[in-house]
């Protein structure tokens, strides 16, 4: 097993230097490869494959409850961005511009979209007309660019890729109740596939989005106490519509606006899946996006009949699950690192000992637990193993969250948990601003959300002293 | 039948004006819309799906084959793109410059890609050391960017939507190899999938590639006679791979150069399929890639029992195939004349008396025949009449294209037929460039392509007499 040792070795562990523990899982497990553009990144074979299953689920999803997918161009005009106020001078200062088309000089600049809602609405402006034409629900999957200056694999990046939904509805409480429906889609998908438990909450007016009325967001925590934002959905009201001129006749043949929404998840939430469920030993995957579910290792694959008993394994597993056989010339101890690294959900193990008694061997990745299995009960097994992982994991996952939440009920308590234990803090919340700049400046965090699930942890703003509005969680975020 | 009339009058007949035809049809059957950036489109849900369709299909064949998607930056920096000379000298007067970061100018111009040679050579250096890491075969599906002067929905556009696929081999030979293996991908697509046909053959040095050794092309010829270029695939040698320094170990331990192929199919196939197949009712879809397969009319829907009916036959048909009921208020007219205009291949009418006889209509929208089917039989009926318009709709496109294709021996024919029949022109030649520009002088053509399957004309040169090499398909392109 020195082989074995040496790879696991070559990761940092993650209590040593948790930022390098990632981006060594992040290479080392091939999911994406740094480039000569400053903040973009390859999204490598095994990265992306992660992604398409990703966008497989969610497209599906959001299919089922009647959304349509278009392609709006990859290009916003300067005098598009600029019509609505509060938008432009949230993405202004992070935008692209292309300002030479060939050898030509552009009349007007064109930047690369940050976001889309502007090339909607110009576009809805278009095609809406009559209360007929409503809901509106378009969707699109692409990548958009934000001239970050320090930049993450998967959590900050220039170019990203996401999928971003887009609506428009009659009146302001169908606009809401979508808004929310697919906030509790991207929750369902973070929790039930993906194994990340999320946190639902609106958003602080801070911390929301450019241009929109309210913003509402799911948190996870990582391994390390912070939070990552890993799917928003945003309310607009009728702001953009009266910008962009999107009109409509109403059933009582008036002209009205449409209310609107819009709501994105991106491959941010990649750097979600490996912080949160990742360990020493590499990558740990949600067997509903795992790009390989189960990995067949034949154990002295050079004995009569190991590799094909291992490939006809392979024939019978590959009509319910994605299944692959190593085959290769190194050594099972090499291949047990190495698809540890890979986060595989379950590893099959098959040798000469396991055919006689008719048999193979599981093991999962999340537990390490073992367990033999019969042959002829094989595909009910790696079915019920599977699912046993995804709710393992989910577990495994909310236990470690609940355990770094902590409550505060004076600044006291707020700054000495913020200081020295990583996680959220739950806390009451007057409502100011300043209050959040103040917990900010001196506990280093901020607002995460405003949760659904309120809990009374007392009657006054933890900063100020005020009568408090609401419970808010508190943290440090990627 | 009085708004069916007024709706198929909306779009002007091909033989009047064939552009305006072109464009009427992708404008009333809600494929793409314009944007305020020039030559930039939305594409519409309708469009989108059919994409969708393709991409699916494709992508499927692509991965049986043991590609990989990966996901490049949409960026390539001045210095990069510069490196191979021919390519740049090909690209770099239709690319988009980004010179502006937020409010910063940038050190080096980035250019949004035009196509990622570049990008995954630069890639490849960093991934690929030993004949063990050969071949890599890898693809990606995106938009790319090319400032073109004028534009035409889906047929030439500034920004589109393609996959790239780019390959490294250990040979020549093998690199050829997949050169022509996804030239015949390409092929088996367009005319098995969507009833295109196709001619293969090789470009000649002046339509080929910048960069390539050799590019290889499927030609389809349009409803006007003129040709669209439907897919290509370049080999290139190791001349990429020496100007990106890209090298493996060779089995015999020495420094080698791969060898390296890509190849591309975008969005102007659906321009393609608009222009093989569409009528002057509208669009004609291959059932391969229709978003709706079969559209089901209710006739005299008031009356009990039909729209029970309609749902009962939709719930047993979206089974297999992709179906919709439209059971709106509009007239079963308005509804037929409607989903011709879409291209729906499959009109299932159901009505009263068809109620009573226990059976429905199809009605065939490439030939407009009707077939009446016992409703116990509806599953298998629906099946077989996709499969004869698969069928159909390639025969008629074959049936067309050999109509319009003619031989020349001498230039005196050769330009009467460039003149006077709109249509593909056969005709030797001897391989001299000076002969291919004096064909595009004086009677107006280009070089399509040098078919594999060549046919022996003449012995000699159509333009200058002198001994023939090769025969080559002319004519006039999109
Ligand atoms: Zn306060
Ligand atoms: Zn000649």
């Amino acid at each position: 097993m020195a082989e074995q040792k040496k790879m696991v070795e070559a990761i940092t562990p993650m209590e040593e230097d948790f930022a390098k523990w990632y981006t060594d899982i992040v290479k080392k497990a091939e999911l994406m490869d740094y480039t000569s553009v400053r903040g973009c990144m390859v999204i490598e074979p095994y990265g992306w494959a992660i992604w398409e299953n990703i966008q497989h689920i969610l497209d599906q999803r959001f299919k089922e409850l009647g959304h349509e997918n278009v392609s709006m161009p990859m290009f916003i005009p300067e005098s598009l961005l600029n019509k609505e106020k509060e938008h432009v001078e949230g993405f202004a200062p992070e935008v692209a511009w292309i300002t030479m088309g060939g050898n030509e000089k552009l009349q007007e600049r064109l930047c690369v979209r940050p976001t889309s809602e502007t090339l909607f609405c110009d576009h809805y402006a278009k095609v809406i007309h009559s209360w007929r034409d409503l809901p509106k629900l378009y969707n699109q999957w692409c990548s958009v660019v934000r001239w970050e200056k320090t930049t993450r694999p998967f959590l900050r990046s220039v170019e990203f890729h996401w999928q971003e939904g887009h609506t428009m509805h009659e009146t302001a409480q169908e606009a809401e109740e979508e808004t929310q429906r697919m906030l509790g889609v991207y929750a369902d998908f973070c929790e039930n596939e993906l194994g990340i438990p999320v946190i639902k909450g609106r958003k602080t007016d801070k911390e929301k989005f450019s241009g929109a009325v309210a913003t509402y967001t799911i948190e996870a925590m990582m391994h390390d106490g912070k939070a990552l934002q890993s799917g928003t959905s945003h309310y607009f009201g009728d702001g953009f519509a009266k910008a962009f001129n999107v009109t409509f006749q109403g059933r009582d043949n008036s002209i009205c606006h449409p209310f609107q929404t819009s709501w994105g998840m991106s491959t941010r939430i990649i750097g979600g899946i490996i912080m949160t469920h990742g360990d020493n030993d590499g990558l740990v995957l949600p067997p509903a996006v795992a790009p390989i579910q189960v990995i067949i290792v034949p154990v002295a694959q050079h004995k009569p009949g190991v590799l094909d008993k291992a490939q006809e394994l392979r024939k019978r597993l590959k009509k319910a699950f994605r299944v692959r056989v190593d085959d290769s010339d190194q050594s099972p101890g090499w291949k047990f690192a190495q698809y540890e690294m890979k986060g595989v959900p379950l590893r099959l193990e098959i040798g000469p000992k396991d055919i006689e008694k008719n048999q193979c061997v599981l093991v999962r990745r999340h537990d390490r637990q073992k367990i033999f299995v019969p042959l002829d009960q094989l595909e009910q097994a790696v079915a019920e193993q599977l699912e046993q992982v995804r709710k393992g994991m989910y577990e495994k996952a909310l236990a470690r969250r609940e355990s770094m939440t902590y409550s505060a009920k004076t600044l006291e308590e707020f700054k000495k948990i913020a200081d020295s234990k990583p996680g959220f803090v739950k806390a009451m919340w007057c409502g100011d601003l300043a209050c959040e700049e103040k917990l900010k400046e001196v506990a280093g965090v901020s607002s995460r959300c405003m949760p659904f699930e309120q809990e009374h942890i007392g009657d006054t703003c933890v900063c100020c002293g005020k009568p408090a509005k609401t419970m808010v969680y508190w943290g440090k975020a990627y």
